[in-house]
């Protein structure tokens, strides 16, 4: 059995779509921001990082979602999530994953999190300002560059997939217009069409 | 044979002492920052991300490090760069890397390249005045929840290992006194030992 530590509307989804993707037997453990509980002693034992998503499994606590998500991957090889016998298309998958939470999701973080590059006010809202900017450039090299079609790998789903999809949700309120990534917006709405995803989505709103 | 696009003082250097201690047959390719080689078409035809590393194959183009990383290690298996046969292990060894890459570099990268994210000069300055709490808090999870001694992942040496050393690298500059991480600093002058670190940096310097 492993445990979800997650958080609505953070990246956690993107392995929580995973975990139900891979047919895994897991449960779900909902930490509240509101309150802070990522801080709190309990879940710091956790994860000392104080953040989501972390995965207790049977052999220890994985954090970091590129390690999750290979990790459910490797662990589950008979749902294909990624071309495991071929360790340049794997890197390839890997490649866009860390492209994704070290410059996308950072890029999006400095919209609500700036506190932590930053203490001046005035250096956080200048930080927001920038955002559109910033996660729009990130869109464009997506567009340009990585996302194949139908999926992010072209023809076969990867993991890749429900991380694109888990970001790409904030593009709005990250100031993008729609309009400046289609085919981010079309995978999306394919996206959001699997039952995999619904049910993932259900659940984090239950 | 592979080409290592790089440039000295980046985190290039991880996947350039990986493929040394891979024996992995490569050359470098050196990309100028001062005469900002890395924006010119030739570049971006590379890697349209216009940063270093990028890593030429025989199958194709990669970037970023932990991808890299974990490619070298399963493409050269002999080499023991990672528990390869060890989902979970594997799964730690990710973790770790993408730690460095999205949290610590990023952390880093506010002293240097704070035009990434704010226009505004005043809060340019405030990102820098940060680096030092925000790289520092950084190691202290390290030293306190990930470095197992005498490697990052305890007995065996990874592909955490250089990368570690190579962000190590920067810790003095970036305001962290290296009394805050003696394991750090003592992980960064065993690394300094090996015969692969002084060659990559050798020819790094040439």
């Amino acid at each position: 059995m492993f445990t979800l530590y997650f958080a609505p509307q953070t990246c956690s989804l993107a392995t929580h779509i995973a975990l139900i993707e891979a047919a895994a037997p897991y449960r779900l453990a909902r930490i509240d921001f509101a309150s802070n509980e990522q801080r709190q002693a309990h879940y710091l034992a956790i994860n000392p990082k104080a953040r989501v998503p972390a995965l207790a499994t049977p052999d220890g606590i994985l954090s970091e979602t590129p390690a999750m998500l290979a990790f459910i991957a490797q662990r589950f090889p008979d749902a294909r999530l990624a071309p495991l016998d071929d360790p340049f298309a794997f890197a390839q998958v890997q490649a866009f994953n860390s492209f994704i939470c070290s410059t996308l999701h950072v890029a999006h973080a400095h919209r609500m999190r700036g506190y932590r590059w930053a203490d001046d006010p005035d250096a956080i809202v200048a930080m927001q300002r920038k955002v559109p900017e910033s996660v729009g450039a990130c869109y464009d090299l997506i567009e340009r560059h990585m996302l194949r079609g139908p999926w992010v790998m072209g023809e076969s789903y990867t993991i890749c997939d429900p991380y694109l999809f888990t970001v790409a949700q904030w593009l709005e309120d990250d100031g993008v217009d729609p309009a400046r990534c289609r085919a981010v917006v079309d995978h999306r709405r394919r996206m959001a069409e699997r039952p995999s995803v619904r049910q993932a989505i259900g659940e984090e709103l239950a």
